[in-house]
């Protein structure tokens, strides 16, 4: 703690119990989490290698955090671990629309970033949900979806280079200002995803595109899930490309009203959000509601303007938040092959059925990744179990189907043995190979991934 | 060689030393390349793992190799080694228009995939100029740029998943067949650009896209290189996205014209085409057009259709071809970001001078990528002595102007001291760690990238 204290400002190292505890964990439920030993807050790139070099030399885990609000328990402390909250590191460094790139440091809250671009028309597509919270590095360190992604991909793609320090205390770069350059391995996307177990991002470099135009949204109500699903299918197969598809189901719909009186149409089983942000949205806009229809459903509404547009995608992003309102929740977060999405709707309704718990399912339903989440009451331990049972379940039919167990949130601790079984043993094996070239003596977020 | 024959047909290896010889190098100049002890053209998977099951027991060095279009010495043989070619391993395995994907093995050419899907309506952007004899085996091991990566990115971005023979045969899976995935380390874009040093690509998950309408080019003439990298400039801050952006010099054009007859304007000191794929391509053309004149423009010709627009990507994709016509040639392929192109072309034209040698450039200039070709004799001792010397200063340039040694061609056997003058030892040494994770005997593709 002394070797700590001595390289860092004061009001850098938080070591009130009190404080310190409410570092503990991120969104997720049900995850181990531990007392950190203290708690670092550092805002320069020296601050974060003198950390790094006194953990190292006295053999302190490291957990890296952003916001807290990922979905896995990746970033949840351990006992005796330091936290090393980057939060203040919060500056976008250089804003270069010619090269189309930001330089940003890992604290900036995501919608920030995107608020700032806009000013000067300029987009940093990756959008989860949370974006008037989560930053930069959480994104980088979960490798971030959202609802754009379906047009405009993930933040994988988003991020050219990085700087990085190292469990040791020293700093790297990674990667590039360029739009293009093959020399040498992808390091940068090898951090992207990683959790924290490979080194701290202090800096980023990432692309951007011009600021499309505000999208123009249609909803469309269909009898059952199977159904929406039969309609994302034929709109991918025709070659539309809409800047967003998403899926509500009824429970999502519910959730979401009786939280904020939106108003959507809630007897109606599934509801699917297209957007297109092209000036010829209006004729895509159509298209998919004929193509809707011909899936069977039963109401499709085009926004009448952006405003009403972007109430629809208000209610999108807030199904997570309306559905824990519901209980305690355990959020999932399978994907599959986009024709294979209604097999994994209809077997969620099943499963639901089968452990007699609610499962209510939002998705961002274009990249075939859905979010069924379940809802019990924590204090019933028979429940808990069954919860427990469902969202396995979930994961093992996701993988029947050609899926992943996780699209965007991670492994964290929530679903280590579950990367097993996707990647199986020799994979896993080069996976800790590389986590050890990288982090020897097993200090950065030790336990999480595998 | 006992052991090798034993698991393969007859047909499948080739030891005449005539024909071995042929397969000694890649299209780079300059680069040493042994004598290959055999080589191997298999047709399955399994006989793949056969060969690197057996190179592994006898400690014999493998050499993969796709259509040897390659530019840095990348798949040139080492004496005594094993040459891997998967050129026959070619075919399509599935093509799937809701998902949005292909499944391919590694031998199949880039243009023959990309006529295939045409017919589907679909889309594998990646296009480097060899095309018409590259295989996505080679795209993926150099990770691949072309002609439409400003718009639509580069092969990185296009590969989900992999099967690779591992040094020792086993065979892994890394990534995926959907949409989205974070589950683990990405080992998938850590083979992209690996060069052959970490596995075997035996078949590819590629990502597609819908088909776009034919593009519409604009060529522009510009009195000077500075003037039209001004352009570029204007162009990328604008906001606007072109689907190409290519640049090519005084010297290029005539070598293109020689070649060819192919009426470009050969007085002119730089041409730079521009093309739109959207439904608004005419407007979109306009609108470049007003900004090359500001630039300094002296002409600008929208084509009147899109076979003239096809003539005019031709041309483009000819020049390192017809470059090659001129002498011996040095490739180089320094990216630097977009701002500084003009600084980059002048610099290359200043080292030109104090040389004495020509030096032609053609570049992807949207995405700053440029190919500076040193022509030289190589009879002649002391020009080929300056040809190195300028290949070298164009390097150095590129760096300090914060680019990178390579935007797409790879460092292979050409640029291994560069490699490690641009990513510094504490990179090197984590790379070089990664390389021993996947092989730790150093059997595949030894003395290529470091
Ligand atoms: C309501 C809600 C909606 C959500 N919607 C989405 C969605 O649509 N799409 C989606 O992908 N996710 C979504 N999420 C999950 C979550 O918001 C994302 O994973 C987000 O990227 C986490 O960012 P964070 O700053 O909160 O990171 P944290 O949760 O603090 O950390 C995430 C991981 O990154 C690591 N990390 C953080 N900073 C750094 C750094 N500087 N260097 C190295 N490692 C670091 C941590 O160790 C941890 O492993 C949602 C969450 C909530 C609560
Ligand atoms: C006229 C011309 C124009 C060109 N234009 C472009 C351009 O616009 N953009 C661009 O990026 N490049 C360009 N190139 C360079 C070259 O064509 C590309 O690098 C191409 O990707 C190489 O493919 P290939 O099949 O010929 O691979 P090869 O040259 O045979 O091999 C390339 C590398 O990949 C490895 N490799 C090949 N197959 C496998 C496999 N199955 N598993 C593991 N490793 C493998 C090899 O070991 C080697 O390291 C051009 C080359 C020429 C001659």
């Amino acid at each position: 703690m002394a070797g700590l204290r001595e390289g860092l400002p004061s009001e850098a190292l938080l070591t009130d119990p009190d404080i310190t505890a409410s570092y503990r964990t991120d969104m997720a439920s049900f995850c181990p989490a531990g007392d950190p030993a203290v708690v670092v807050v550092p805002r320069t790139v020296e601050q974060v290698q003198h950390v790094m070099r006194t953990a190292s030399a006295l053999r302190v885990p490291v957990v890296p955090q952003g916001a807290r609000t990922g979905l896995s328990g990746a970033a949840n402390a351990t006992d005796g671990c330091v936290v090393l909250s980057l939060a203040r590191m919060d500056r976008v460094l250089e804003i270069d629309p010619v090269n189309r790139i930001a330089v940003v440091e890992p604290g900036v809250v995501n919608a920030t970033l995107s608020r700032t671009l806009a000013e000067q028309g300029l987009y940093y597509p990756p959008d989860p949900s949370s974006w008037e919270q989560c930053t930069i590095g959480g994104n980088i360190g979960t490798g971030s979806g959202g609802l754009c992604c379906v047009k405009y991909g993930v933040t994988a793609e988003y991020v050219l280079g990085l700087e990085v320090v190292l469990a040791d205390g020293r700093l790297i770069s990674t990667g590039r200002r360029t739009a293009k350059g093959v020399a040498g391995y992808d390091l940068t996307r090898l951090f992207v995803g990683s959790e924290g177990s490979l080194g701290i991002v202090v800096r980023a470099v990432l692309a951007l595109r011009p600021k499309p135009n505000p999208a123009l949204v249609l909803a469309a109500e269909f009898p059952s899930g199977a159904a929406a699903c039969d309609a994302v299918c034929r709109i991918m197969e025709s070659g539309l490309v809409p800047s967003l598809l998403e899926l509500m189901d009824n429970t999502t719909i519910g959730a979401v009203n009786a939280m904020a009186q939106m108003g959507l149409p809630d007897s109606t089983q599934a509801l699917l959000l297209a957007a297109f942000d092209t000036p010829d949205a209006r004729d895509r806009l159509a298209e998919v509601g004929r193509l809707c229809l011909a899936a069977g459903a039963t109401e499709v509404v085009p926004a009448d303007d952006a405003a009403e547009s972007e109430m629809l995608l208000q209610a999108r992003r807030l199904s997570l938040v309306a559905l824990e309102t519901l209980g305690t929740t355990m959020i999932d977060d399978v994907c599959v092959p986009r024709a294979r999405l209604g097999e994994l709707i209809d077997g969620v309704a099943g499963i639901a059925e089968r452990v007699g718990l609610t499962i209510g399912v939002c998705a961002h339903a274009g990249d075939g990744n859905t979010h069924p989440v379940v809802v019990f009451d924590a204090d019933d331990p028979d429940q808990a179990r069954r919860a427990r049972e469902s969202f396995d379940e979930i994961m093992a039919l996701g993988l029947e189907l050609g899926g992943t167990i996780t699209g965007e949130h991670g492994v964290g601790v929530l679903k280590k043995e579950w990367l097993a079984r996707e990647l199986g043993p020799e994979v896993l094996e080069l996976q800790r190979g590389i986590k050890r070239v990288f982090d020897p003596l097993n200090l950065l977020n030790p336990g999480k991934v595998f």
